[in-house]
């Protein structure tokens, strides 16, 4: 498997913050979480996580792959919509747990419901208690999740 | 606790997808995943959790409040460095396991090594196997964290 090549073992906490090997923080599960952004617009697009396998075919073939939890499987973005994430750049954090792409999102959406950002829902701030009533934002559907997943769809993050 | 009002509970995928009511997915440790970016220039600066107690506290505070998993502890951004962050928008993804939010952050630097950001690296995508060497990317620091967390730096995620 390509992932037992492409990543160094954890040592310290000076050599994976200030270093530049490429130590992957895997969790219990074995995954990192993956942040995707618009390269063009900066917009965030989505949250999901990735596994040793699909960060490695991320980095091998500049397509966004990701692992579904509730799945439980690897998962070409973009597999059965044609919505592909081409990788513009990718970047580590800190400790090397969490993985940032900006991607260049294909078909504009990169949300199972059709809109272009996962992220399209409002949390209004308030210094009150009470219930958060949400507001849509860029809620516009780019495309019909029903015409393009059929019965089938569901967030397979 | 503010939390008990604010959060509705979790019922079908469609309210939840489709619906105006709040009701974040914590995980099995009680957390939900968040993204941070700066407002003014879209840069994703850290990505942290959140448990209900930080998620009540950042709504009602407007400025971001965290859960630190490696001290167990509620932990307000900047409490230590006085690089606090002002939320200027908080989203929420499809499922509601994940916040989006954007902020004014105070001292120019989000990360616990004096970076702007976390993601300080670059990892270039390759076709090749072979270990991978991170590239520096806008790594340099802004404050000096010996100076600012004298010996008990560390990050707090």
């Amino acid at each position: 498997m390509a992932e037992q090549s492409t990543f160094a073992p954890r040592s310290s906490t000076e050599a994976v913050e200030e270093g530049l090997a490429f130590a992957p923080k895997f969790d219990a599960d074995g995954l990192v979480t993956c942040v995707a952004s618009d390269a063009a617009s900066g917009e965030v697009l989505m949250v999901a996580h990735m596994n040793a396998e699909a960060l490695a075919r991320t980095i091998a073939s500049g397509e966004a792959w990701y692992f579904s939890r509730s799945r439980r499987a690897l998962w070409r973005k973009g597999e059965t919509s044609g919505h592909v994430q081409r990788v513009v750049e990718m970047r580590v954090d800190c400790d090397q747990d969490a993985i940032w792409i900006r991607v260049a999102q294909a078909g504009g959406a990169a949300c199972h419901t059709g809109r272009r950002s996962c992220f399209y829902r409002g949390v209004p701030l308030s210094a009150g208690d009470g219930p958060v009533t949400l507001e849509w934002r860029d809620a516009d559907q780019v495309f019909d999740p029903q015409a393009v997943y059929g019965g089938g769809g569901g967030k397979p993050g």
